[in-house]
């Protein structure tokens, strides 16, 4: 299997990918795009890698598959990142599709105006918008840390998907200024998370 | 297996279950909520429901699962509607995490501004952002309306949970005043889907 990964290298999505790949050991092959110079929005990149002009995608043997979440599941079968009970296995995919719609719309696009685009360059709309995603991204840090507060995982009793899915972001809110240890549940289990053995950062 | 559907019934995402449930002929109950008088944010609904406040939540022999997709992905196990290919399986993911992402924060969002909250009670924040969810509406639909104009569904030959998903909210795109015949592969798709022999419509 011939995996490459087409990625932003700063953006948590691109992040989950890298970590799984890191946890079973998969090589795999780098290609970056500069998502501020449009690199993921030309002719050549629409039409082969993603329509959708988004990255991380994964590329599996020449196949392409967006969307970092189902790219994650793909990886992790027959792994023990992925869960053997089926209810257990909607579970993950229910805090995976929890991270893309209450988590990542609000901290990651936050975190990427504020950090990437910076302040000064934002739309008037943008800014306005900032201290709801703020906002809505505490929210979503508090169902999380709720969930946290009596396990160690967010699903069953070890790592999966889920975890690494929602690890992505939430451990850069205190990009935007977010302190996690207002969040004591998510914060113990962002500090499992980076002691695992194979453990990278972002920035690696 | 009892179960129940906890709902409010104009949301396309419950709509996605009541279609699988109907295609599979599992019987269920349905509880419903009005969303409009905050009756999924009450303590009752967060401690037991979901604490994310949020519907629909597919409750299977007393056990909760919230998030639209996740439900379907556990009602699809070992049936027709879930791809039996891995790599397959991780496109019809794919395609309902782009669901979830492009088209629900945008076609579904601006719907129910519209249509249920109504456009003189939305803040000055909202109305400033009816438009850019309208043109990422369409921006989605274009992605989708080029997928589609090779194939007959989403994933593969067949009739999958993507379909289900991305039909939800994609056919009440006039509801907005988007006209799905600018989509005509979309269009196409979406006749073959409401003439399949179980069918129902949203408002049923």
């Amino acid at each position: 299997m011939t995996i490459r990964l087409h990625e932003y290298a700063p953006s948590g999505n691109c992040y989950k990918l890298r970590l799984l790949m890191r946890f079973l050991e998969l090589p795999f092959e780098r290609i970056g795009y500069d998502i501020l110079k449009g690199e993921t929005r030309t002719p050549e990149f629409l039409a082969r890698v993603n329509a959708n002009g988004r990255i991380p995608v994964l590329e599996i043997d020449g196949q392409f598959l967006p969307e970092s979440n189902a790219a994650l599941y793909y990886l992790a079968q027959n792994t023990a990142y992925w869960p053997v009970d089926r209810f257990a296995q909607a579970q993950a995919l229910q805090w995976m599709f929890f991270e893309q719609y209450n988590v990542e719309p609000n901290l990651a696009t936050a975190r990427f105006w504020v950090r990437y685009v910076g302040v000064d360059a934002l739309s008037d709309l943008q800014r306005q918008q900032l201290p709801h995603k703020l906002e809505a991204g505490r929210a979503a840090l508090k169902v999380l840390d709720q969930h946290l507060s009596a396990r160690l995982w967010v699903v069953g009793d070890s790592l999966s998907i889920a975890d690494i899915a929602l690890y992505g972001y939430v451990h850069c809110a205190p990009d935007v200024g977010v302190d996690l240890n207002d969040y004591p549940a998510v914060a113990a289990w962002g500090g499992r998370f980076a002691a695992l053995p194979a453990y990278l950062p972002i920035s690696a």
